[in-house]
């Protein structure tokens, strides 16, 4: 008689492709029915879910390890804008009939190269078989000093506002995929067109910020659904507001081409998705410090304005020295 | 100007229907990145993930509270089985565009209804639109003291298998949904066709003997793929086997009624899905306080064989004194 579950699909699949992944040893080898840790003496855990879905966060054709990281990265990148270091991840994966093997090899590949590079391993998870599009939830947890994860609501007047990286890139990534005739209407070139295809493809999280903003932020968040929207939900936690000078915002040089020709991009690039940047508010006497430590974890950060006293939106005062006004602050799927 | 996220209908809608389910302080009302929580002192954290697909898991007609509510339990059930105390859970809700805010507000009440019975808070989501399935996965957390989880790997020679409550009640209930001419073909009245029907539709996950677990058994996991493979899967991880007296397994009086028109439906009962009972092993010095903590816990607990010292898969005995034979040992969706 053959082992009792030899017939077990599912089964084999885990143990074939997940269970190489699960290096964490209270994962148990994904051989239990949950995993077991001892969370760190004097931490708290931080912990975060994101979900990726065929057709609405990705393209079905995308390449199935470009998927698995994003899936992964969309949630380290929340435990980097917390102050959290990763621990581990859970994994929920619901795939059509239509997804062979080859696709799932690639995909583990892809999860199993991020769990390493970011220190965090798969801890569980499950997989089941859907009749809608490739579906990727993924858990992430982490541990900050006890008391010191960074949140929405910490910061003061006064304070100053900083985003990592560039903004809009991804936005406009976007746009390249879903409109063809973008790249020829922009006039950019191969390397500027992979830039921003790229930047919506493969978010990369500022998972290396997360201890010098635990250290030096009042409040911090991913920008994940646009800048102008995602400011507004942290200004709305603080009860303050923001003055941000729209020029100051960081754009890569891709998406400086892009507004030169196209002033009203602008609006694309602080209101569209996934940039996966953090923002976050520094107190004046901690600014030098972060900016050091930024420049310590190679992290480029920008100054893009201050918090200011009243309860209100922020406002992006344009280079005609008005606040800019939005159709859309936000990106959502609803 | 309106609220910066004034137009985000996600944003609402988890305002309206889920921010009220997270009253745990460390979901900090679902208005962060992340939760945060100070796991309690001297406790091993135990994490678990299982997601439900419409068509796959449920039927996309079933009432939006019994699916929320199954989707909570099948988490819970695993936290039960290691002997964890449940400390809150994590959400993420696909929904195609199909389903409307009467059907959100339903699950969300099922949801909060079950959080609240089973002290589970919800810690934080995500929600995202699909062109799939209602898919609802849940990662659940629990705590035990250090070192104590119960796992799969603990059972010994000489170990008693026992089971709570009764086993195949959800196979039969799935096939009396998926063939109409079931319930005719077995004579059930009404009260057996509902019983069966609902063990389907709602599992009845055994929280209540985590601590009875803990103290006393040896290895555990729920049953929620047959209790042939999943017993297997415990012998296996154990590196042993287990001889079980298949007139022992407990059946409810409405499975009792089939298997007397029609004997080999033990067949389904022992190997079909969706039990979400805990089929577990107690050395045979412990039995006596494990029954007294179960029946003081009020859950029906059986005895079903024994464990044996082969690294084989189990065997249930027959009637006529013979292993019985399997065509498929497990329930796979894949």
């Amino acid at each position: 008689m053959a082992a009792p579950d030899a017939n077990s699909a599912e089964h084999r699949l885990i143990a074939t492709y997940f269970a190489p992944l699960a290096k964490h040893p209270g994962a148990l080898g994904l051989l239990d029915d949950a995993a077991v840790l001892a969370p760190p003496a004097g931490c708290d855990l931080v912990v975060t879910v994101d979900a990726i879905v065929g057709g609405i966060h990705f393209f079905t054709e995308d390449a199935a390890d470009m998927v698995a990281k994003k899936a992964l990265r969309v949630n380290l990148s929340d435990l980097a804008a917390k102050g959290a270091k990763p621990l581990g991840f859970l994994l929920t994966l619901a795939l059509p009939k239509s997804v062979a093997e080859p696709w799932l090899d690639l995909f583990a590949r892809g999860l199993g190269s991020d769990a390493e590079l970011y220190e965090c391993p798969l801890l569980g998870g499950d997989t089941t078989r859907t009749t809608g599009p490739v579906t990727v939830s993924i858990t992430a947890l982490g541990t900050v000093p006890k008391d010191t994860m960074v949140r929405r609501s910490g910061a003061r007047t006064g304070d100053v506002v900083m985003v990592t990286g560039t903004i809009g890139d991804a936005a406009l990534g976007l746009e390249l995929r879903d409109v063809v005739t973008a790249a020829k209407r922009w006039k950019l070139d191969n390397r500027f067109n992979y830039h921003l295809i790229r930047r919506y493809l493969l978010p990369l999280p500022r998972n290396a910020l997360a201890e010098a903003l635990r250290l030096n932020a009042s409040a911090a968040m991913d920008v994940s659904d646009g800048l102008v929207g995602d400011l507004g939900k942290l200004c709305e936690a603080s009860g303050v507001s923001a003055e941000i000078d729209a020029a100051k915002v960081p754009l890569s040089e891709a998406a400086r081409a892009v507004v030169a020709l196209e002033p009203a991009a602008i609006q694309k690039l602080v209101t569209g998705g996934d940039d996966y940047e953090i923002v976050c508010t520094v107190p004046p006497e901690r600014l030098d410090a972060f900016r050091a430590a930024a420049e310590a974890a190679r992290v480029p950060v920008t100054e893009i304005g201050r918090i200011k006293a009243v309860r209100e939106p922020p406002r992006f005062i344009g280079s005609d020295g008005k606040p800019m006004l939005f159709k859309q602050t936000a990106f959502s799927h609803f």
